[in-house]
C-alpha cells in the first residue's frame, strides 16, 4: 500500500542546497544593483544649484537616464556629503547596538549550551551506551547524551545563522537608506526599486541562509546518527530553539530599543522644543533612526527566523516518528525543506514582478505594487506546493497521531499547506484593512478624536478588539483542517505554509524602515520638499506593510507554536491533555495570564528607557551651547548607548520570564501542566498580540490620515496642531509601544516558551512534576 | 464505610428557611431604621439661618441628640424640599429606567422560557413516558418533557427572583440617597450609618431571597420528582440560568446606561460648559444619578445573585448524581444551601460591628470600618462552614468525578469552602492595592501624568496587566486545591464559599452608589461645602470598596463558571475534553477570542450611547433660554429616557453573542467544542474582567489623588486645571467603560455562556455536532 515518493533520494539532495544557493545569489545579486547608486558627489554639473564645488571623481554612465526625471539638488555635493554623513551614523549606531547585544546574546548562548547540555545529558545519566528506540520498535537508538551533545550544537547554529542574517540585513538597510533617499531625486520609482531590492537582501539571504544551514545540519548529524532518525531529529530542534532564542533578543530588546529612542526622542524635540520629528538638532535623531532598523529589520527578521526554524523542527521530529521516519523515506523526511526551497524560487518570480516586469512611475502605485507580491506569491507558491507534494511525497502514509498512527494522502498535505498559505493572506489583508486609513475603521478613530483624546483611545481600542476576530477564525479553519487531516504534522506544514513566502514578506516588511530612514535622511540633509514628498510616500506604504507584516507574524507564530506544543507533547510521550484535570487546568489558567504579565514588563520596560532617553536629550539641549541654533553638534552617540544599554538591561525581566516558565513548570509541576500553561498562552497571547499591533497600527494611521488632509472629512479633522490633530497625537504614542514592542513581543512569548519545551520534554517526562511526586 | 451526617434531615428543613427568614427581617429592620431619618422640613429652628418658613409639622424626639454635631442649615426649609425633590427624581428616573427594562426582559424572558421547554422536550419527542435513570443504576427517572417544563420554571423563578431583588434594592438605594445627604448635616458619622444600613437591606434581601426561593422550589418540585432526584436538580438549574439573565440586563445594559450617562453628562457639561458635575443646570445630571444605581446597585447585584444562583446548581446537580443523590441523603444534598443559610447568620453578626458594636466618628474610620467587614464576615464565616461542614456531611463519601466516583472525608470539604472565601478576600485586598491611591501604583500611574495623557494610558494599560497576576494565581491555587480534593463539586463550594459573605460584600458595594448620590444631591440641593466634604469622604471610600467588590465579582465568576463548565461537562456525558483534538483546541482559541468581540461591543456602545446624549444635552442648552443662568429648569426626563433607550438596544448585539454561542456551538458542533469555547472564553476573559476594571480604577483614582492633593508629591501634580490634572482626567475618561461596562460585563459572558450550556446539555448531548455528523 505505501508507494515510494516520485522523487528520488539525490534528487532531493540536489534541489535543497540548490534553492538556497539561488536565493543567496539572488540576494547577492540584488546586492550588487542596489550598491550602483553612488553616496558620492557627482561630478558632472546637471542642475547643481548649491555652493560647494564638485571635487569629483570617476565617470558615471547612464546620466542621460538621470536626465528623464530631473529634479532640482540632484547633484548638490553639500547634500550629497551630509547624506553620506548622516548614513555612517546611522550604520555605526547599528553596528554599536549589534555588537552590545551579541556580547549579551553570546553570554546567554553558553549559559543555555551548557543548560541544555547537562539537562539532556542527564536524562541516562550521561551514559554513553545506546538504547532502544522509543518509536521504532526493535531498533537501536543513540544515547541520549549524544542527542544533548547535537542538540546543543545545533542550538548554536540556529543562533549564530539568526544572529548573521541579522547582521547582515541591518548592514543591508543602513546601507540603503542613503541611497534610497539619493535615488528619490531621480523619481519615485527609482527610490522605491532600490528600497525594494534591499529588503529583497535581506528577505532571500534569510531564507536561504536558514534553509541552508538546516540541511547541511542534518547531513552531517545524519553522519553520527546513520539511521537513528529519531534522535537525529530531536537533536535538530535545537536549531529552532536556537534561532527563537536571538529572537527574544532581536523582538523584545529591539522593541524595546526602538520605541524607547522613538518616545524618548520625540518628548523632547517635539512637544518641549517644538523642533520638526528627524531634526538633526535632536541629541536622539540618530538612535531613532537605528531603532526603526533594529526593530523592524533585525526584530522583525529573527521573529520570522524563529518561526521558520520552528515549524520547520517541528514538522520534522514529527515525522521522525511517523511512517516517513520509521521507514527512512529520504524524500518526504524532508518534505519541510522541499517547501521551502520551492518557496524561494516562487519569491524570486515574485520579486521580478516589483522590480523588473512592472515598475512603478507614480506615488499611487507604491501600494498596490507592494500588495501585488502577496497576491502574486501566493498564487505562484500554491502550484509550488503541489508539485511539490506530488513529486515528494509517497501517496500513502502514516502520521504519528498523539500514540496511534493516521493515515493520510499527499493531497490531503498540500490542502495542510495550502490552508497555511492562504490563511496568512487573509490575515494580511483583515489587519490592512483594520490599519489603513483608506477604510473606515481607521477613519472612525480619527472622527472620534472630535471629542478628544478619551474617546479617541477608547474607539481605537474597540477597533484592536474588533480586528481579532476574523484573522482568530482564519488561524482556527487552518487549525482545524491541518489536524483533522494530519494531526500536528499538518499544522506544522500549515505554518510552514504561511512560512513559505518568507522572503518576500521579509522583503516588504525590511522596505518599511529603508523608506522611513530615507525619509528621516532627506529631512536631516535638508533637502527639498518634494522629495520629502516623495519618501513620504514611500514611507507610507511601509506603514501599511509593516502592519501586515505584524499580523503575518503573529498568525504564523500562532500556529507553529501549536505544531511545536504538539511535537512537545508527542515527544514527552502525553496522548492527552485533558481539560479537567487540575493541572491541565491551572495550567491553562495561568498560561493565559502569561501575556498580560509579559505585556505588563515590556510596556513598563519602554517607559522607563524612555525616561532616560528623555533626561539625557534634556541635558544635552541644556548644556551643550548653540545646540538648537544649529551652529553646534549633539553627541549621537551617547544617545544610542542608551538606547542600547537600556534595551539590554530592561529585556532582562520579560526574558527571563519567558525562559525560566517552563523550566520551572516543567520541572516542578510536571508536563500536564506545562501542556495547560503553553495551551493558556497561546490562545490568549495571540488575540493580545493582533488587538495590541492593530490598535497601534489605527493610531498610527488616523494621525497620518488627519495630518495628510486628503478628503473633506480628514480635512475638517485638521490640519497638524489642532485639538484633533493633539488626541490623534496621544493615540499615537499610546500605541507606539503596543503595536511595536509589546504586541510583537508576545509571539516570541508563545513561540519560545513551545520550542524550549520541546527541546526540554525529554528531561521533563524523566524527571518532571517533583512537587507531585512528592506531595 | 457511608455513615450519616449529624444534622436529621428535619433539621435541615428548619435551618435554611428560618436563615432566610432571619435574613429578610434583618433586612426590613434596617429598612425601618433607615426610614426614621425625615425627607421633610424640620419644625424646630436650632440654627435656622434661610429665609423661607418652618411651616412643619409633629413633633420629633431625639432633638437633644441632633444638637451634638450641630451644624448650619440644619433645619433649612428650603434645602429639605430641594432634597426631596431630587431625591424624587432620582426615584422617578430609575423606576422608569426599571420599567422598560423589564419590558424587555419580560418578552426575553418569554421567548427564551419557550426556547428552553422546545429544546428540552424534544429530547425524548414529546414524550410522557418515564425512563431508566442515567447515575441511579436500576432506578427510573421522569420523562424529559416533565425536566424541560420544570426547567423552564425554575428559569423563570431564577429570573423573577432577579428582578424583584433589583427593583426592591434599587427603591431602598433612591431611598437612602437624599437621606444620608440630610444625616450628613448631623455629622460624618450618621451620614455613614444611614448609607451602610440601606446597602444592608439590599444585601440581605438578596441574599435571603434567593435561599429562599431556592429552597421552597426544590421542595415543591421534590413533591413530583420523589425518589428522582437527578431530574429535580437537572430542573433546578434553570434557576441559575434565570438568574444569570437578568444579568445580562442588569450588568450590560446598565453598565451602558451608566456610562452614557455619565459620559455624556461630563462631555458637554464639564467640557464644553464649564459647569462643575453634579450641576443642577446640566440636563444628563439625574441621568448620570439614576446611572450610579443602575450599575451599581442593579447591575452588581444581579451579577451577584447569578454568581450565587448558579454555584449553589451547579454544586446541587453534581451532589444529585454523586452518593449524596444516589443515596437520597438530604442533609448533605443540601450542603450549599446549609453554607449560605448560615452566611446570612454571618453577616448579620459582622453588620453589626459597623452599625452598633463600633460607631464611626471621623471620616478616616470609614474606610477602616469598611474593610474590617469584609475581614470579620471571612474569619466569622470560616467558623461557619465547619460547623456546617462537621454536622452537615457524613464524614465519608463519594463526588461524581467525570465517570468516576470519587471519595471525599468532610473536612475536605471544609477545606474547598473554606479556600474560596479567603482567596475572595485575598482578591479583594490585591484589588485595593492597586486600584486606592494610598499605595504606590496608583501613585505612580499619577506621576506618569507629568509627560502628559500618553504616559498615563501606557502605564495605566500596564499596571491592570499586572494587577492580574496574584489574582490569577489566588483562582488557581483555590482550583487546584477544590479540583482535587473533591473534583467539580469542589469548585462549585469553592465557588459558594468565596460568595458565602455576599450579604456584606452587596452591602459594601451598595453603599458605594448611595454616598455618591448622597453627595449629588448636596451639590444640587446648595448644601455648604462641609457637608460636601463629608459627602466626599462617604464617596471616597466608596470608590475602593466598589474596586474591591468588582475583584469579587469576577473572582467569584471565574470559581462558577468552571463548576457550571463541570457540572455541563458531567451532564452532556463527556469524561475528557483533551486539548489534542481539532474540534476542543479551535474551540479554546476561538472561545478566548470572544471577550474581545464581547469588549469591542460594549465600549463602542457605550460611545454611541454618549454620543446620543451629547446631542440631546446641547440641544437643551441651545433651545432652552434661562438653563445657564439657572431661571429655567431643564428636561431631566428626556434624558433618562435616552440612556434608557440606548441602554437596551445597545445591549443586543452583546447579549446576542452570549446567548447564541452557546447553542450555535453545542447545536452545530457539538459538546466537545463547546467545551473548549467555554473553557478557553473563561481563561481569557478573566484576565480581561481584571485588567479593565482595575486599570479603570486606578486612573479614576489617580485623578482623585491629585484633585485631593493630600501629599507633597500630589500637590507637585496639582492643582486642578493643571496639565497633569488634565492627562489625569483623559484618562479617567477612558477607564469609565473599561472599569464599569466592558470589564464587569465579562462576568456575565463567562458566566452565562457556561449555565445556558448546562441547561441544553441533555439537548446537545441527543442532538448537538450536526455539523461534523453529517461531513
Amino acid at each position: 500500500m505505501v508507494a515510494a515518493a516520485i522523487l528520488p533520494e539525490l534528487a532531493t539532495q540536489l534541489v535543497v542546497p540548490v534553492a538556497a544557493a539561488v536565493g543567496i545569489a539572488f540576494a547577492v545579486l540584488q546586492w550588487v544593483l542596489v550598491s550602483k547608486v553612488k553616496v558620492a558627489p557627482e561630478p558632472r554639473g546637471e542642475g547643481g544649484s548649491a555652493a560647494g564645488g564638485g571635487a569629483g571623481a570617476g565617470a558615471k554612465d547612464g546620466a542621460s537616464e538621470y536626465l528623464i526625471e530631473e529634479e532640482e539638488g540632484l547633484n548638490d555635493h553639500n547634500v550629497v556629503l551630509k547624506c553620506a554623513e548622516i548614513q555612517t551614523a546611522i550604520s555605526e549606531g547599528a553596528t554599536s547596538f549589534l555588537f552590545t547585544e551579541y556580547k549579551y546574546a553570546g553570554g546567554f548562548m553558553t549559559v543555555f549550551a551548557v543548560l541544555i547540555f547537562v539537562f539532556l545529558g542527564s536524562i541516562e545519566g550521561f551514559s554513553t551506551k545506546s538504547q532502544p528506540c522509543h518509536y521504532s520498535v526493535g531498533k537501536t537508538c543513540k544515547p541520549a547524551l549524544a542527542n544533548a551533545a547535537f542538540s546543543t550544537i545545533a542550538f548554536v547554529l540556529g543562533a549564530v545563522t539568526s544572529l548573521v542574517s541579522g547582521f547582515l540585513g541591518m548592514k543591508i538597510a543602513t546601507y540603503a537608506n542613503a541611497r534610497t533617499t539619493l535615488e528619490a531625486r531621480k523619481g519615485v520609482g527609482k527610490a522605491f526599486t532600490v528600497a525594494f531590492r534591499s529588503g529583497a537582501v535581506m528577505g532571500f539571504l534569510l531564507a536561504a541562509s536558514g534553509l541552508f544551514v538546516l540541511y547541511v545540519a542534518i547531513n552531517l548529524f545524519g553522519l553520527y546518527y546513520g539511521d537513528d532518525w529519531e534522535g537525529l531529529f530531536e537533536a535538530i530542534t535545537g536549531y529552532g530553539l536556537g534561532g527563537s532564542s536571538m529572537a527574544l533578543f532581536g523582538r523584545v530588546g529591539g522593541g524595546i530599543y526602538t520605541k524607547a529612542a522613538d518616545v524618548g526622542a520625540d518628548l523632547v524635540g517635539k512637544v518641549e522644543r517644538n523642533i520638526p520629528e528627524d531634526d538633526p538638532r535632536n541629541p536622539a535623531v540618530i538612535a531613532d533612526n537605528v531603532g526603526d532598523n533594529v526593530g523592524d529589520i533585525a526584530g522583525m527578521g529573527s521573529d520570522l527566523f524563529g518561526s521558520y526554524a520552528e515549524s520547520s523542527c517541528a514538522a520534522l521530529v514529527v515525522a521522525s516518528i511517523s511512517s516517513f521516519g520509521i521507514n527512512r523515506e529520504f524524500t518526504p523526511m524532508m518534505y519541510p525543506l522541499l517547501i521551502s526551497s520551492v518557496g524561494i524560487i516562487a519569491c524570486l518570480i515574485t520579486t521580478l514582478f516589483a522590480t523588473d516586469f512592472f515598475e512603478v512611475k507614480e506615488v499611487d502605485q507604491i501600494e498596490p505594487a507592494l500588495k501585488k507580491q502577496l497576491i502574486i506569491s501566493t498564487a505562484v507558491m500554491t502550484v509550488g506546493i503541489a508539485l511539490v507534494s506530488w513529486l515528494g511525497l509517497p501517496y500513502t502514509f502514516t502520521i504519528f497521531n498523539f500514540g496511534a498512527q493516521k493515515t493520510v494522502h499527499s493531497w490531503q498535505l498540500f490542502l495542510c499547506v495550502a490552508v497555511g498559505l492562504w490563511a496568512g493572506l487573509v490575515i494580511g489583508f483583515i489587519t490592512e484593512y483594520y490599519t489603513s486609513n483608506a477604510y473606515s475603521p481607521v477613519q472612525d478613530v480619527a472622527d472620534s478624536c472630535r471629542t478628544g483624546a478619551a474617546t479617541n483611545v477608547i474607539f481605537g481600542l474597540a477597533l484592536g478588539y474588533k480586528s481579532v476576530i476574523i484573522p482568530i477564525f482564519a488561524i482556527a479553519f487552518s487549525i482545524f483542517l491541518s489536524f483533522s487531516l494530519a494531526a500536528m504534522y499538518g499544522v506544522a506544514v500549515a505554518a510552514l505554509g504561511m512560512l513559505s513566502t518568507i522572503a518576500t514578506g521579509l522583503a516588504i516588511d525590511a522596505y518599511g524602515p529603508i523608506s522611513d530612514n530615507a525619509g528621516g535622511i532627506a529631512e536631516m540633509a535638508g533637502m527639498s520638499h518634494r522629495i520629502r514628498e516623495r519618501t513620504d510616500a514611500l514611507d507610507a506604504a511601509g506603514n501599511t506593510t509593516a502592519a501586515i507584516g505584524k499580523g503575518f507574524a503573529i498568525g504564523s507564530a500562532a500556529l507553529v507554536s501549536l505544531a511545536l506544543f504538539g511535537a512537545f507533547v508527542s515527544r514527552a510521550g502525553i496522548t492527552t491533555v485533558d481539560v479537567l484535570t487540575p493541572n491541565v487546568f491551572i495550567g491553562l489558567l495561568v498560561g493565559a495570564m502569561l501575556p498580560y504579565w509579559f505585556s505588563a514588563m515590556t510596556m513598563k520596560s519602554v517607559g522607563s528607557a524612555a525616561l532616560k532617553m528623555v533626561e539625557e536629550v534634556r541635558r544635552q539641549f541644556n548644556t551643550i551651547p548653540g545646540l538648537m541654533e544649529g551652529t553646534a553638534k549633539p553627541d549621537y552617540a551617547t544617545c544610542v548607548k542608551i538606547s542600547t544599554d537600556a534595551s539590554i538591561k530592561e529585556m532582562i525581566p520579560p526574558g527571563a520570564l519567558v525562559m525560566l516558565t517552563p523550566l520551572i513548570v516543567g520541572t516542578f509541576f510536571g508536563v500536564e501542566t506545562l501542556s495547560g500553561v503553553l495551551a493558556g498562552a497561546l490562545v490568549s497571547g495571540v488575540q493580545i498580540a493582533i488587538s495590541a499591533s492593530n490598535t497601534g497600527g489605527a493610531w498610527d494611521n488616523a494621525k497620518k490620515y488627519i495630518e495628510a488632509g486628503a478628503s473633506e472629512h480628514a480635512k475638517s479633522l485638521g490640519p497638524k496642531g489642532s485639538d484633533c490633530h493633539k488626541a490623534a497625537v496621544i493615540g499615537d504614542t499610546i500605541g507606539d509601544p503596543l503595536k511595536d514592542t509589546s504586541g510583537p513581543s508576545l509571539n516570541i512569548l508563545i513561540k519560545l516558551m513551545a520550542v524550549e519545551s520541546l527541546v526540554f520534554a525529554p528531561f521533563f517526562a524523566t524527571y518532571g512534576g517533583i512537587l507531585f511526586k512528592y506531595l
